[in-house]
């Protein structure tokens, strides 16, 4: 087999879990087969240099910015590459651009264009173990661009794909995906499989396992994932095509996500264009608008109908957002602008909603039953997502886990 | 003007030292100049790698080495990008690659051959002040490469030689090149010129202020260099082409040097070919001989003539050449293998020799005054050498420096 195998951040932290990851690819090989491994920037090194750039800018060059990030993966890859040769392989280190990940000049988060993967390919030939910077990438005018946050995770399962492996698997500091987070719900089960679309539901609403763009990459050209842990030798979750097993489990996990602002504007005017005026601008920001609710305004004035909409954001954004929704609701005519920032958005997920009803009932019957006010529901084909207190975040996911039985599963 | 600026390691240690460096970069752009910046990684990070690479590795691959070290630069040039555009500059990083630094295949040790400098051609003519990430080339296959130990200098002499740049600005932590170290010769002067040939028999004898390569190559292609500080305004030293006025001057400076270790084969069979044996085995395990002085024993079996050959190698090397000289030594029928560390080797530099005489005798004449005892001379043009015991380093030092008047200089 030929296996794509990353290893992030606290898997590569220090000097003995690096030969530690050396042995892991060592026993691969041993077993029979060609492996490529995929390397973050040892914890804290990326977090470090972002750190040194603001000390001394404070609106650092992105170009610059991508140069100065990409060194801790190219670190952490010639690291790994000599202690893998110091267990008798033989292995070859590669850049981005000497894996020949070309990318788009959208520096700080550039979207893969092709790979080239010749001389990778003919290093495994010849027996090589290829140890690949993840992160990073290079533009056809030959600058250094980098991925986004958890960009690793996509160089790897773009690597799998352009050399068409058989498997991707994420080495990281936690077992697998969970029906919930297991520091909330202790009896939380590991599931032993899952589909992508549920993955992109649950990575995307918080349970921050593998980067969202990874997981839509590997269900567009159908990469097999597994994500495992570096720490020890448990099996991990296989990340893959929907099957007949998984449309049986109705809910597969409960996610949590308290690092969203609620945004409402009260009073719009119901007028054709209102909501994309207000989106426009926030998008205009590069602000990533997650929910959108927009409720009938009861309206005291039956003849100028009005209507509220809500919306969230990341909290990192919200000033921002707040400020841009605020001209905008002014140039509109609302009434107002009012922001809560101690808020959650609680999901329940499961590919099995497509043939099974009664999920969302059954959930909000669930919340009601304990108290739990709903500020904003909102729905897909496969999650029901409701938007509550942030304080009862913990309650919201025990008592979902517990009523879709899902200790009982994997 | 166009100047090219180097910064080594300690001029770029921390956030207040790279905004310093792009102050000075700032005030050389608005008195009307192009400036090329060359930067050195940040002080003591190539040691932190390198000690991470021998955690890892009894022997890591010298390509792997190379990557790994050549991120230090690329650290320092993008953090120096950012501080040089805060100060309202338009600044773009370029890594070797980028820089066009093209060199051999050799490995933490790489020379260059050709530099294909249209990318920071461009830039500059675009008014942007080029940064670029010392140390670093690449070979024609792509993989990075780094030119040994102070290979920034190196890459700033080459730089400013492609770019037909008028001045090469080497800025450091010391003031210049002066008469004698400093540290140990209170009264020592700066001098405000010093050629190229002086300098090579000074940095290479131990006033690291400039890398041997890189002086070879400024004298090769007469590229004007300054030895500056970047902790103050002072004029350094120029580092030029001989004239007149340097030829007045006898002596300019007094070296020493206490990283070498003595090794000598006593008793060797007085017969052609016996030096080219013992150094050749020497050179194919990669040692630089530095002085090789011959004595003819003092025979006791007149028919059998034998001689004494004794040489220095770095101390770093030493236990290695000792023990393949052993082995030389026996095969070649030798009487025995000596070895000493506690030498120093003090050097009197001066283009002014040429022209005068007397300089060695008056060395030679001052060490015994003060009870000197010399193991071992060698003399070039413009030099002459002593190998001393240790101990005595500072007082020849300072009594050479009184006897040729080198206080008075400058």
């Amino acid at each position: 087999m030929l296996i794509v195998q990353k290893y992030g951040g606290t898997s590569v932290a220090n000097v003995e879990r690096i030969k530690a990851v050396a042995e892991r690819v060592s026993k691969t090989v041993k077993q029979g087969n060609k492996v490529v491994v995929v390397v973050s920037a040892m914890a804290g090194e990326t977090d470090k240099l972002i750190n040194l750039a603001y000390q001394i800018a404070s609106n650092p060059s992105e170009r610059e910015m991508d140069l100065l990030l990409s060194s801790g993966e190219r670190v952490t890859s010639a690291l790994t590459a000599m202690a893998i040769e110091e267990l008798g392989h033989k292995a070859l280190a590669l850049t981005g651009r000497q894996m020949g990940i070309f990318t788009d000049a959208v520096h700080t988060k550039a979207k893969i264009e092709r790979i080239s993967a010749e001389r990778a390919k003919n290093a495994l030939n010849e027996g090589y173990v290829v140890v690949v910077a993840g992160f990073q990438g290079i533009t056809e005018t030959e600058d250094v661009t980098t991925l986004g946050r958890g960009g690793s995770d996509l160089s790897a399962v773009a690597i799998a794909h352009a050399l068409n492996a058989d498997l991707c698997e994420i080495y990281t500091d936690v077992d697998g995906v969970y029906t919930a987070d297991p520091r909330i719900v202790p009896d939380a089960k590991k599931l032993n499989k899952i589909s992508y679309e549920e993955m992109l539901e649950l990575a995307s609403l918080g349970s921050k396992v593998l980067q969202t763009r990874s997981v839509e990459f590997a269900m567009k050209y159908g990469v097999p994932v597994v994500v495992r842990s570096s720490f020890n030798d448990n099996p991990g979750t296989l990340v893959t095509k929907e099957d007949e097993d998984m449309e049986k489990v109705v809910v597969s996990g409960i996610a949590h996500d308290v690092n969203q602002a609620k945004i409402t504007v009260m009073g719009v005017p119901d007028k054709p264009g209102i909501a994309a005026r207000l989106f426009k601008g926030i998008a205009d920001a590069n602000i990533v608008v997650d929910m959108i609710v927009q409720n009938i305004s009861s309206a005291k004035e039956p003849d100028k109908p009005a209507t509220d909409i809500s919306f969230t954001v990341p909290k990192a954004d919200s000033k921002k957002a707040l400020k841009i929704t605020e001209d905008i609701a002014k140039e509109l005519g609302a009434k107002g602008v009012d922001m809560r920032e101690d808020i959650a958005k609680i999901s329940v997920v499961g590919v099995g909603m497509r043939t099974h009803s009664g999920v969302a009932a059954q959930m909000f019957d669930t919340l009601a039953r304990h108290g739990i006010n709903i500020m904003a529901i909102s729905t897909s084909e496969i999650k029901v997502s409701c938007l509550i207190d942030a304080k009862y975040t913990e309650l919201a996911v025990r008592v979902l886990h517990d009523v879709f039985e899902l200790a009982k599963a994997a």
